[in-house]
Formats: structure tokens, sequence, C-alpha cells
């Protein structure tokens, strides 16, 4: 009996349409990685299992995807451990590589292992599949691009300035106008929590802080309490409550409060030179916004954090975001290598993109010319102006069997093809060729010798 | 501990030059592919992994990587299949999941399960990595990336005569001149082993007739009688010995061979219609050869069979092959279906391409203009030049931090930048740039205003 074909659930065919939609999005990230002086490299899918173990949090461990030992994979497990029938406990006799789950551990253990041949500062992008073994939802799938740019090697604030420019300009390429870049800086909040005296609650204290816009302080207050921050500490935290006002107005005011926190004073002068020289430079279409409720990867990320919604109106969490992360490759032995880095969502981009009609219509018009069937004789003399046409540049075919016209017609106006080519028993009697302006409905006859003049209506 | 990271064997990292390179062949290939009316798709590198075996031999499933149930996967193992320890036996039960082998099993998977959704002819091609358990040796990698390209749902002899010509297209466009396309046709050796009475033994009888250059008549006779083929079948083999000369020299001999067998008949007029057509449509820089013993894939193909063999003088296995399978997708439960396709052969192509010299040497040249760092105020001016050049499609970098000048300039040398531009507190005071023609040493200095003149020089 044959199968009825299916393929693993969170995971994605795509048709031609939707390959063109999402290549047309990454050509143009590509080509902005490539003017801001960021590199391609590439890694496997498969990783070393310990490569990527301990990397992610306990939840990330579980969500990686493991390979199965190949061949006689039992042999290597012991009857001691095989009587105990543990999933956890034999997961890493069984399995020595796992797919990639994202693209900055692989990246970090890229640095360290060619160290020797990398010339730093290291700009790197890349841009491939990872997998994660989540629950599928509603966006959210087992298998999805990532596309990111870092640098390593670079302390200078110069490369936190370039992102939120690329973000623009990115965006602005796609048409994607009036997004919002919101920028924070991880020293400002480890300053909050020493001057409210709550260091261990920061995560709870910026998730509560991040709703007041919805639910209003009251609220936000009670939740902080819920969570378990002392009160007094939510009472310490009072002027952030009225952060208001231009970037220059809350900066004053951060200022005040973490007077007595030099590592907070350290992340607004920070957060500071970035929203200034972001307004001296000034951006194409999209705005930067500090956001001191940001905090996406705390323990992750040591200097500035980047986060971009989409433009107001469309409902879409965030459709890119990034960081500084002051020892990326100290899990692999090398120290004091500074990393700062931005990813773009590419499944989000593509929803929003979509949402708003952003793609250009020519990427469903994949083929310019088509020539009809007449048989045997008449489609050789199709294929040799066809392949004249190809070496123009011009994507042009033919049906490949003589079926009924109305049948080549039809296939035609699917394939959105703008000219049609009729070359049947008349025109090859006259060595000539006929072209139909699928629009217009307009025919006209060309000598086949002529094919140039038809080649340049094309190509001019 | 840190860990010393390493990579899984027979994978492979790719730094900038090589993605680059890599990149270069891919976007030949895919240009053609696309001028000939193909269109992309993309599958999930994981497939269902019932959707996989038995697909490619036994052979074929232990090489498939399967990838370990996520969760407590001993939990479906019942108590006696625990008790038998028996790897083969529980693969099944411990994954669902398996890597993809090759891209034409989940191509028929993708036709039969969005059939309502195309229009047929479907012509695709798709360029993905798969993943093979072999063992890894020099040139045969465990990841490994397939270019296809293939028509499924026409059976028109046209097709097979493009692919000659896409692959002369290819070749040619990557600057890889004097490239074989070898040609030879299922019928043809169906019909052999009708007319010689050993149909059981034509792997065996094809395997042994193509060493005939290498070792001479005698040994291919020995080889044959060896391998188990009647004396008498060898024997009424003899014309085929012969066939020397032309193609049609060639074609006229096989005729007379094979006039008993219709099959064989049938063979051999596809077959000069192939020859013939191809040398009437002409090539720019490959050539086209029949080759009786080219017999790759032999239960897979049931018409025409290609394979490209590299420019001579250059030791490589094949670098592209493909050919006709009538039934494609009938192991998903859709009959009828007919498909036809050939592949290159990425790695390989790389490997001849980097022995010829032939990938432009513009490919290592990923900066055109670089800015030297003076200082923090220094830099902010240049980033200003540097996104206006930008803007301008340049690809312009700029170095983080204020270090030495030499290790600058070296950095500058290693990334091979024609131009290095300089901002110190002179041209700051002054407002001005200095442009080093590092070819020439050649210095210019521009008004800050006139920047555009300057990148002019890059962008006519």
């Amino acid at each position: 009996m044959a199968q009825k074909p299916s393929i693993p659930k969170g995971t994605r065919d795509f048709n031609p349409l939707e390959v063109s939609k999402r290549n047309y999005i990454i050509e143009i990230i590509r080509k902005h990685f490539e003017r801001f002086g960021y590199q391609p490299i590439e890694t496997p899918a498969m990783e070393n299992r310990e490569t990527l173990m301990g990397k992610y949090g306990e939840e990330g461990d579980r969500l990686i995807f493991k390979i199965l030992n190949s061949g006689d994979f039992v042999k290597k497990v012991t009857p001691e451990l095989w009587e105990q029938k543990d999933s956890g406990k034999l997961t890493p006799v069984l399995t020595e590589k796992a797919l990639r789950y994202d693209l900055t551990v692989p990246f970090a253990r890229f640095v360290v292992m060619h160290q020797n041949d990398i010339d730093f500062p290291f700009k790197r992008y890349q841009i491939q599949p990872v997998w994660r073994a989540d629950r599928p939802q509603k966006g959210r799938f087992r298998e999805f691009y990532q596309c990111d740019a870092d640098v390593v090697g670079a302390r200078g604030a110069v490369q936190e300035l370039e992102f939120i420019q690329l973000y623009d300009r990115v965006f602005s390429d796609l048409g994607l106008k009036g997004v919002t870049v919101k920028v924070n800086n991880r020293k400002i909040l480890s300053g909050i929590a020493e001057v409210i005296g709550a260091p261990q609650r920061l995560t709870d204290f910026t998730v509560a802080l991040d709703k007041l816009d919805k639910i209003g302080r009251e609220k936000v207050e009670a939740e902080m309490i819920a969570k378990g921050i002392p009160e007094a500490s939510v009472r310490k935290a009072a002027p952030l409550f009225d952060l208001q006002g231009s970037a220059s107005r809350q900066l004053e005011s951060l200022k005040a409060f973490l007077s007595d926190s030099s590592v907070g004073m350290q992340g607004v002068s920070e957060l500071e030179f970035l929203l200034l020289e972001t307004e001296r430079l000034g951006l194409h279409t999209a705005s930067c916004q500090m956001d001191i409720t940001l905090a996406r990867g705390l323990n992750y990320y040591t200097g500035a954090i980047f986060e971009v919604s989409a433009p107001s109106g469309v409902t879409m969490g965030s459709i890119g975001g990034g960081g500084r992360y002051d020892d990326l490759t100290g899990i692999f032995g090398l120290q004091d290598v500074s990393g700062v880095g931005i990813s773009f969502g590419l499944d989000r981009i593509y929803l929003v993109m979509e949402e708003l009609g952003l793609f250009p219509s020519a990427l469903s018009q994949t083929l310019e010319v088509f020539c009809l069937n007449f048989g045997a004789a008449e489609s050789r003399a199709a294929l040799k102006l066809i392949m004249q046409l190809r070496d123009r540049g011009i994507r042009a075919d033919m049906y490949p069997d003589d079926v009924k016209v109305a049948k080549q017609f039809k296939y035609a106006d699917k394939r959105e093809v703008p000219f049609v080519v009729l070359i049947g028993d008349e025109e090859l009697r006259q060595s000539q060729f006929t072209v139909k302006d699928m629009k217009t409905g307009h025919q006209e006859s060309y000598p086949m010798e002529d094919w140039q003049r038809f080649a340049a209506r094309l190509r001019p």
C-alpha cells in the first residue's frame, strides 16, 4: 500500500512563490549585511551534542533535536544503564550529534576553532535554518531560518550605532516603513536592581514594568509584590513609573535615579551616546526609542539591548533583536572576546510583508516568454528561438508536449506569462514566429532571424 | 573546564571566501535554472522516517540519519522489545523523523502532497543540503548540497534535449569549458540484456564493459565470466566491443545489434533524436557523447541517462548526472507521473574550479572602502561618510576602535581593500577626507560635501 505522505509537524514545504518571497527578504538582508562589511560563514546543521548542551538552559537542552547514533547504537550502553530505562541518562550514550538550535553558539564555536585564521575584529553574518523541538503553534516552527550579524573583538560603541542604521536600511529597503528600534542597556537594569535593592528579582521586575502601558501602575506594583519583590523596593522604584517625554528628559530622570550606581550611570551614558548619535546620523524610515523595560535574554547580554517592533497597526511580536554579550567564546575556552549582534526574524517579517502587501508583484511572474507546442517540427524551431532568448538572459520556456492549445494557454495564464510565442505550421513555412502580448491581446509576427528585435523589447 | 570545540566528522565549516565561492557557483546554476523555466521549492530538513525508509535500498536505510524522539522516548518501547536490545528493531520505535538523504524522494513526496495546487508540467529546482551517514573520505561528506532540476508530468523528448543545453550553459558560464555530457538510454541496456540473454546480469555486464578503454577486451570478458555471465552471452555481446567512430556509425551498429529487441530499438531511436538535435542546436563549450556503458542508478532510470565529466586533464568523478524515471511518485500513491531530472555536484564542481583557477579574484575583495579610526570625533565623521557610501551601494566599513594605525592598515591589507579613507584631526578641522588608493599608493583629498565625486569613482 502506498503511503499517504505528510511532513513532521512544525516543519514546512515552501512552494515556488513562497521561496521567491523568502529569498526576496533574504537577499535584501544579505545585501545590506555586505554593504556594512559583514562576511558570510556557514556551519554544519549537526554539531557535536556536547557543543550545544548546557548553553540554552534546561529548557533549551530538552528542545535540542538529537541524532541517534548510526549502526548498532545499543552496544555502547552498559547493561546497568539499559536496566534503568531512563531516557535522560540514555540520551548522551545514544546520541553524539544534535541539530543546531541557534546560530550564536555555533558561531562562538567557529570563532574559537578558527581563531588563528580569523582577522579580528570579525564581522560575520550567517543565514541558515535552526531546529527546535518546541510545541508548534501559529508563527512558531520546528525548523526556521535565522539571519544574524555579529561582530567579535570590537568594543567601540560605534558597532551598536551601526546596528540601528542596519535595521533602518534593511526595513526601509523592504518597504517596511515605520518600524521602531527599541534600545536599552543591561547596565541600566543592573543599576536599577542595585538602587531598589532587589538584584535577584530583576526579571520579574522588568516583566511587570513592561506592562505599565497596558495595565496601569497599580496593577504593575501588585504584580511585583506578588512575585516576591519587597514592598520597600517597589516604593524605591517609584521614579521609574514616571519616565516620560523625550529621550533626553527620560535620560535626565534616570541619571538622578541611578546616581549612586556606577554601573547604572555607565549604562545611561552608553544609551545616551547611542540615542544622540542616531539622531545626528538620521534614519530613513525607522525610529529609535529608549525602553528601559526591554530585557530580552537577560542572562546573556551585558551591554546594549535591541528589539525591533513592526509598524504600529500590525499585531506581531518583535521582528528583530540583539545586543552585546561580553563573553561570547568563554564557554569554549577563549576568554575576553566581546561580541555584539543582531538578528532578523525572517518568518515574522514575511508575515508582516504579506499583511501589508509589500512583496513586489513581479515575484509571481517567473516566466517572461512562453512558446506553445504545435508538434515535433514546430517545437524544434521553438526550442532554437527559446535558447537564443535564454542566452540573452530572458526566462523563456515551451510547453513540453503538443496538447490542446487551450490547455497550453491556460498554463501560460497561470504562470502569468506576459508574452506567448506561437510557431505553427504556417509560421514554420514562412520561417517566422508570432508574439501575443497577453495584457493587450495584440499579436505581432517577426521573421526568425529578427529574434533580436523581439528580445530587445524585454531587454532594451 | 572549557571544551575544546570540534565538529562532527564529515561535516564542514565554511569561511567567508569559501561561502562566496560556493554561492558564486550556486547563483550561476540558479540563474540558468530560472532562465530555463524551473521554479524553486524547498522542503524540510527532517522528513517522517517512513517517507525515506525503503527508498534507497538496504544500504541507504542504514545511511539515513534518524532523529531521536524528544521527551521520554523509552516509554514507547515495550518491555519485550527492550529486553531484546536490538538496535535495528528499536530504531523505528525510538525515531519518528530522519534527515533527508537526497532531494528526489522529498520532491516526489512534495508533488503527491501538493498535487492539487501544482500546475503540471511542473519544472522545479531545489538547492538544499542532504545528509548521509557515509564513511567520510576525500571529497565525500556527511552533509553536502544537491542542486537538482526536475520536470514531472512531461513525456516529450524535448526535456532531455533541454537538459544537455542546461548543462552546457551552466558550465560555460562558470568558465568550466570542455566538459563532456555523456548520454545513454536505459532501454538500450534492456535491449542488450535481451539480445545476449542475460537480463539478470546487466549491472555486472555494464560495469565490466565500462572498463574496456582501461583494461582491454580480454580482461573485460574475463571479468564478465567471473561475475557469472554465461560465456554464450559474452560471445553474443561481441559487436558491442567494436562500437567506435562517430555517433552515427555507432548508432548504426547498435541498430543492427538490437534489431530483434523492440525496447532496444526504441532506446536507440530516443538516443538518436537527442544526439541529432543537440548537434543541430549546438553547444557553447560542452560536448555531447553517447556512451552505452553509462548505467548510473540502473534500477531507477527508465529512459535517458546523463553523466557529466570534467574537462580532460582533471581527475575527478562525474560532476553531474541524471535521467528519466517513469514512475517517480508511485511510491506515494500517485501513479503514472513521469519525471526527468539532472543534478549538479556542487562540491566536485568547486574542487575543479579551484584546481583550474576559475573563481573570479573579486570574490575575495569583500570591502571596497575602509576608513581608519583616529578617535571618537573622527570616527563619528567617518561613520557619516560611510553611511552615505553604503547608501550608494558601496561596501564600506571602518575599524571599530582607534588602535595603532599600522594595525589598521594591516587589517585593510588582509581584507584586500582597494581604497582606504583617512579622517584625522587635520581632516576633521578642514572638513575633508583623504583617500588612499592601495594599489598605486596615490592619495587625494576631498571636501566632505564632495563625497559623491569619490563615490562616482566606484559607481560611475
